[in-house]
């Protein structure tokens, strides 16, 4: 196999200091794939919010503390340069272009695999958590797991698509709306949203209304939303949705931001059988969706459903919208030595778009 | 048409003193049915809760306080004694055996309607609430919204399946288990909770573990459920209920009581990707539902559903399954003149099973 | 109501010789609208391929022969004039602008009519066959079963929206595939066809291949289309499809045309799992479909459905596309007395586009 | 790991004569596990029809003939004995006991994996044709892809229920009959057809009309059917389903026969939007289905669907039923050595009920 010409050291980036915002740039052993795997050669990551929640220990839920010397990272793109034993049957070959997500592999066996939730498998690990993950220039992954990229797409393109571009996607999919359907996005102009109103106008053709503050109505205009709320200056949302909507409220909300007031009004600004669809998760103690009153949702039939991370099939789905040209994300590409750099923009709320490492 | 013989006056129960519980026997003029409309000769009327809110206007989302002179119901069972002009292409007769339920008619024609429901039609009249109700001798209905009642079926047994035994029917085609599926059922033993029971262990083919009062545990089981757990004596019902569904949580919730302790752990008891249904409509000042929260929703892909009443193919359905003797009805046959004795009890709480008039 | 200013004649274009192509112009008494109708005064109809089946009795499958007098056509639009008794509670009024389709009424209380199956009804009346239909000034029409026209959509344009435009999109909602799938659209450049093409690409995002004589080129490229595929000149159609598709066949293939031929390839045509859905109905023996072989369709996994006319919900979606100008009629407006001639065109072949009656 | 006392060599039947009934038993040396496999004891192992399509060349479809040589069987049931490398994640462990069925194993990572289509996975392998299969004592399989076998339930009469079963209970998933509704089977007497009338009937609440020859009728009543129509004797079909549902035909039909007699009236028995699921696939020159007639198909919106082998989660759930005591196999117990003489049975057609080979 094509081992021939690999270095036996390369680049990764690991937290040194777990619980604060400090990275460092080492020399790691080239591993070798065990049964099952690949060795992807990445030359692009994303550098999504999550990582951060992992390097600085801030996300609750997360059952350990993140140890010194992970690597982190979950949206990378690169080259498989070498098969490990046992792959000879997998749908990916040497010299292929593929992606690794957050969930870093799978088991596609246990209950959680056969219905589907790739999130919940027993036996899952994420990518930058507990395994290494893409900030580095090699990594390991099941040769069955591994997302191709389409020809036509860029790979720094591609890199932001396998983790925020699959969730909006996958949670759209979820949404019950069809096209020609009313969507509201709230939190239209952030991250996942910007992608959101583009898969949800431009992709599957439904008539959305972007809520968000007024400083994002021109992103989320351009990114193909009918309707813009401004949640500065807007005292009645569900007046002014109503407005939009024939008087009878949206077909479905899409809750992209980790805010409980967003999740407050989302139940309330639906018609008769509409879904909320959870996607962003609030920081801090857990509150109860505000409008989740059993009364009301009994008497208009309404629904509330959360969507975890999208599957492969969704990932497959989500690149080729992109590959396509009716999906662009939009990004900023940095060197490896300015990780840390990004996270304490991001940690400032500074830090506008997504920001791609380039790890060559 | 068949007016020959109908007599001038008949006998109609209203509500004489609505906000307190006082009924009154009265003689009414027999109507004439209208453009699209059929007299019914009611033999029975379910009587339900929900006429107990509307008589002593305890419902707060009901806008406007019920009048004298009202006449309640909606579980009504009868024959069509007459057809009103327009009426020649209805799929009913004369002479054939109808029900009523609690949505006396709608447009069939606005988006409500067009969208399947039936709740919430733009001009939709309720039996027993501005519109004269059940509990009398003759009633009008529109010839197109009429439920045909099956042969083999007692009217009798007919009447409170129109109302409860719909609701629960739908809820259930509304909560994604399949047959072999777990479904937990709260308030299993109630009213809505044992019919529940049957339907889906005896006509789905669920898997069913009922929670109520240990009191209960005998209706419970004997109306279909594979296991019981009381809510008295029971502290951890996760726990409780993942010990009996493979440790990994039901597949569906139906919240058949109108409790918000009932609601704050429902969601709590759900599998990745699991659903719970509500149904009872908690009285009081609406509570969220404590479990509803963004984090745990969308790192399970969990699903929150609400469920109005039934349409009218739901109502032939449940129908069905009672004329082929898979689910059964319990009640008692009370003289008109016991209404208000009936609702006297139901306030106390010490109305066992379902009560059906006899009005002939 | 606003019978005031009605004339008591006014002008219908009747079949005067059922069986051969002739037309004649009478004037017929105003009707007064019965229970549950609505009297509208039409300003358009469309002209269908159906009607010239009615009129010369050329549909092997309608059990009755067209009688002489028969007033034809079922796409009419036009302005609610008058409401008859019993319609207090329709969700249109007077002086709403209306269309009438192919179903001119069902009970909407049939086990058909509740399971959703409009054409099946059991009491349903045809448009134009044995109930006059909208080649006239008026029309009587069930208030709660006519078509709301959006406002700033043209009568003109309307009207073959409520035949052809619900036909096509009532089939493409049910070919499975989701906005970014392949669909091959049989008979592309067709009355029915383009249409398709249209709603296909630009309203649901699907990546349309069409497929016509190369004549059709044109059209079905303005319609949208990724692919064409002619007919003539093409030899193995499986191939030249599995080529556009990633080698895997297509996810859906809509058979607009009604022609066998069309049928026989369409199965094939298919990837894994695939659906072909049928609309096209071929005239003369029928034939079974060639392709329909259950070793392969156990094999694959395929799918064969037929769609009959769409409902009210997915006639207003039709036109709400229109309204909002991402589909496009294409048609020219002809006098009353020019019917014949374009049945004759119709007959000979020559006829390019849609007709729109001008009724005024 | 647990290799310690595994013998250096074991039994096997081979077919040593392709394209005639003739097997030996041969000594075969004992096999190490790869990457991701497992070596599993086999006790158990079902003699299906397909076998004996395989051992005798007879398979039109199969694109290389059998060699000699070759191990078959897809039915097997056993304990895990030896874990692979790579095998740590998987869902199973050694001691487990686990099931061997038709789709020996898959990729899980190609475009029809991810479809959910295993019987088309683009590099699949078949348990008994090139892989060998359960007709011996020890077998390799991929560790995701194994069927853990429920306790309570006899490993011999779990091996039927792993092809029979799940094809059957997976065509059942995919009827789109509700419980309680109709369902016709075709060839309901049959190995498949008796295990479709049971889970039909008993797992899902289905109301089951069984045809099949008269001597069939008792096996169909005594597993469930509600009715039962003889192809002896009954000379219209489409009136005799009638007549038992409602005058409108049923909702679904089966065609669990390989006959081009059953599928050729399979459509004509449906009711308005009902559906035909093909699992039978008729030996010799494929023959359209007669009444896939697209007329009749638009008119009353029909559907033909066919339906492959089933996936991993309908083989736990058919598992599942069977664990639960509600659908029983019928089988006998046979020697290995027996292997030839019950294909001989199967030839002469005079085979009653399943043979399940006792491998020990």
């Amino acid at each position: 196999m094509g081992s021939v010409g690999l270095p036996k050291k390369y680049k990764a980036i690991v937290y040194d200091k777990p619980g604060t915002i400090s990275t460092k740039i080492e020399e790691l052993d080239m591993p070798e794939p065990g049964p099952g795997e690949v060795l992807v050669n990445l030359t692009h990551s994303g550098v999504c919010h999550s990582d951060m929640g992992i390097m600085t220990n801030s996300w609750a839920w997360l059952p350990y503390p993140t140890q010194a010397g992970q690597v982190g990272g979950h949206e990378g793109v690169g080259k498989i340069v070498k098969l490990g034993p046992g792959t000879e049957n997998a749908a990916v070959k040497e010299g292929q272009r593929v992606g690794i997500k957050w969930m870093a592999g799978i088991c596609q066996s246990c209950t959680a695999c056969l219905a589907g939730h790739d999130a919940m498998c027993f036996s899952g690990k994420i990518s930058g958590y507990y395994t290494p993950g893409t900030f580095q220039q090699y990594v390991l992954s099941p040769a069955n797991y591994v997302t191709p990229i389409p020809d036509g797409l860029d790979s720094a393109a591609a890199a932001p698509l396998l983790c925020a571009g699959v969730t909006v996607y996958s949670a759209l999919r979820k949404c019950n709306a069809e096209s020609g359907n009313y969507v509201v996005i709230l939190g239209a102009g952030g991250g996942l949203g910007h992608l959101a109103v583009q898969f949800s106008s431009k992709a599957i053709g439904h008539r959305v209304i972007g809520i968000d503050h007024s400083s994002k109505k021109d992103i989320i205009m351009e990114s193909g939303a009918e309707h813009f709320i401004p949640v500065d200056g807007t005292t009645d949302f569900v007046q002014a949705v109503k407005d939009l909507t024939d008087g009878l409220g949206t077909h479905a909300v899409l809750v992209m931001t980790a805010n409980n007031a967003a999740y407050g009004m989302s139940v309330d600004l639906l018609r008769f059988g509409g879904r909320v669809v959870c996607v962003g998760i609030p920081e801090g103690e857990a509150v109860p969706i505000k409008s989740a009153l059993p009364g009301i949702m009994v008497a208009k039939s309404l629904q509330i459903v959360g969507s975890a991370v999208g599957d492969r099939r969704e990932a497959l789905e989500t690149l080729d919208f992109a590959a396509r040209g009716i999906v662009k994300t939009h990004y900023r590409v940095e060197k490896m030595d300015k990780l840390a750099e990004v996270f304490t923009e991001m940690n400032a709320g500074t830090l506008k778009g997504r920001v791609v490492l380039d790890l060559s």
